[in-house]
């Protein structure tokens, strides 16, 4: 039996397949009874503490649901601007003393890292809602619980993953999750913007299937899942360069339809043009419920490292 | 038998006079509630989105007070600088996304129209907190309960509307739901910011007996209701237009007592100047229970609109 | 029997010692119950407004947990950014509207007796979570709550009090509550940062033995407890005058073991480089403990001031 109290929630590299599927059917399960209850009490008298150093309306809304929805209550702050840390506190300190009010931690913070480093000053199980470049195993465990939903099971799938693959965090989640899986995986991205080396290689050593393409359509005939993700200007230094590859790939409606119907649409959002909007009536077009996926994940990942859930 | 289960609340011409009564009725109703019990359970385990793309104390806080006097949560922001829309994505996909987490949706949005695409996107009910210089349909609503709640009655009232006619959307959202009653309507405004005619015009031919005044003396004596507004230094392009304009119009004390010592007092408030402070004690100073009518009011369209309140 | 029902908590120096002993024996009991059931169910139905014209984590997140453990609810912001100020509203107005929505208020404030003024205004209790440079009671009182755990009872101790006495508000608070009891009080500051010689004087009018120092390991010699604060930084015109004095009392593990080592170490927190990060690691340093009592002690001043408590 998988025992997930008071564990911290790191990085997606960080589970077995157990673990992946034990809190697939917890969520699965949080699902159901929310579509059937509307909310539980097994949280009832616990607090949250939301703590975003860095604004995230969907990371941090998404927590907040889920915890409501649990029966607990949520404290917190939306950005930086309103902690502690422009005085001067280190983010150790911000961490052990709000570790004094909560009984579990979700967070954002704009450094690699920096998710480790509370979780090593909290006594309270800390979920890392995203370290800056670095990790997001929350959206790593959504997208997994997503192409379960969408697909019947993960095995089997060929998953395009599709845009910025040097940068993103949620696709670097998201290949550690992937892996453990009987999964073929492309990688779609511009030279400039390549999965980093390191990562594909590495994935290749743990028996995964990966194979590398600059051209969408191509992947897209190939794939079951297309992953896409944008091309986000908050990570480039200099603004020409995010001009000129931003609009490298753009889903239509119509490359679906011609190239493969059946295909299913996934995006970490918020879309800015890649995906266009004549898209999202298709039945593959899953990133809305992909969203909502991330309340019954974020549900079921607050009930297990407190206990009240197994 | 009015059904409200599933209303976008979007303007403040959208009602019947039938469902005007309604909702006051539960507001009334809501009020007693809270008065003899101080919350209740009827929400409970429902989730409020509260996205306020555009700061208000006021209202935000009234819904999210209204949402937990109701045994509900609440999720949400208070600015748009912690929103995804920082990050280039649309209304409609913030509000689908949205969606996916709560049950109904409280938004305020700089833009005239918003609130109409976000009830488009949503499948949970909207209630329009305001959408720029556009409408205001719930404090349209909180002010006609407050006029029955403070005169019996709405019919049969003389009410002078007096400041910012042109760009208040207060009163813009007001006179639509004061049009289905027997009130006379008297706007007082300094020519640069009266009533856009066509508002006027319309009124009368929908058989509203509308008078137009410059001076507010003139008004009080004809008047029961006097709803002050503020001149909105936020509203106008040329700052010096907005210093000439800005002290038209300011009710005190003595001009009460002199003129129409039985005068109800309403404001949307902030007021700035133009109530001076020692009307306050005055009994028919209502503003600040006209505020407390918004907790009411808001809980009677959250409950109606989720179909838990009928 | 003491009753709290109605009690503003303004500053630090309007309680009688009988109140004070009072304080902590309910924060004692709210410990107590926390650590067996997490949260009560006493203020359910109630709703906290949380009014922070001034951010502050610590302060705001300690009261917003506390209302939740108690069972209650939350409105409100976190700076004064969103808050209607902006649009010119005076603080007595926007008092009086919140407290339209909410039975009890705490809030922090840039002016100096901004929380008296709001308790005028408002009918609900007002709990001042600091005033400018002025009061900031219950940080007074969860510091008098930590004395007591950490060292048995307050009586006897020699509490040492250093860094910014001039400007420091907790200090002030603090030695309004300290002067109940009988201890002996050690004020260990850079001469330009001096208790306000008024202060110094009326203290040992009222019979308090004070000692002034400048020297931190001589105080350190004589004292039970070490209270040390953070020279603040916004708290100074002259950027050099501020650079000049923040390195001049640092605490070291090795000075506390050389000189002290059953000494209690306090902080109001957040410290920058006054306490080095290898004191917490010594079963004296209780500075998170102390912001862990913030929550029992705000717990205890909500629950009484409602009436709830007792």
């Amino acid at each position: 039996m998988v025992d997930f109290k008071g564990m911290d929630i790191l990085h997606g590299a960080q589970f077995t397949r157990e673990e992946l599927e034990h809190i697939m059917k917890v969520a699965a399960d949080m699902r159901q009874r929310v579509e059937k209850e509307r909310s539980l009490d097994v949280m009832k008298g616990y607090v949250l503490g939301a703590l975003f150093f860095e604004p995230s309306t969907r990371t941090r809304l998404s927590f907040e649901a889920a915890m409501h929805r649990l029966g607990g209550s949520v404290v917190g702050f939306a950005s930086a601007g309103t902690s502690s840390s422009a005085k001067g506190e280190s983010l150790a300190d911000t961490i052990r003393n709000v570790d004094r009010y909560v009984d579990v931690i979700a967070m954002r913070h704009p450094q690699i890292g920096s998710a480790q480093e509370a979780a090593e000053a909290a006594e309270a199980p800390v979920l890392n809602g995203g370290d800056g470049a670095g990790q997001h195993p929350t959206q790593a465990l959504l997208d997994l619980f997503t192409v379960q939903s969408e697909r019947g099971q993960v095995d089997g799938n060929t998953i395009a993953l599709c845009g910025d693959l040097k940068y993103g965090r949620t696709v670097h989640a998201g290949v550690e999750v992937y892996k453990h899986y009987d999964c073929k995986l492309i990688f779609v991205a511009p030279d400039a913007l390549r999965m980093p080396p390191e990562i594909t290689a590495r994935l290749r050593e743990q028996g995964v299937t990966v194979e590398e393409m600059t051209d969408l359509e191509a992947a897209l005939a190939e794939s079951n899942v297309l992953y896409m993700t944008r091309i986000q200007k908050e990570r480039f230094e200099d603004p020409a360069e995010y001009e000129r590859l931003k609009g490298s790939y753009v889903l239509t409606r119509a490359m679906v339809e011609r190239i493969n119907p059946d295909l299913t649409v996934m995006h970490p959002l918020p879309r800015v043009d890649e995906i266009a909007t004549d898209v999202d009536a298709l039945p593959g077009a899953a990133y809305f419920r992909q969203a909502e996926n991330g309340v019954y994940t974020r549900m079921a990942l607050i009930g297990l490292v407190t206990g009240e859930l197994s």
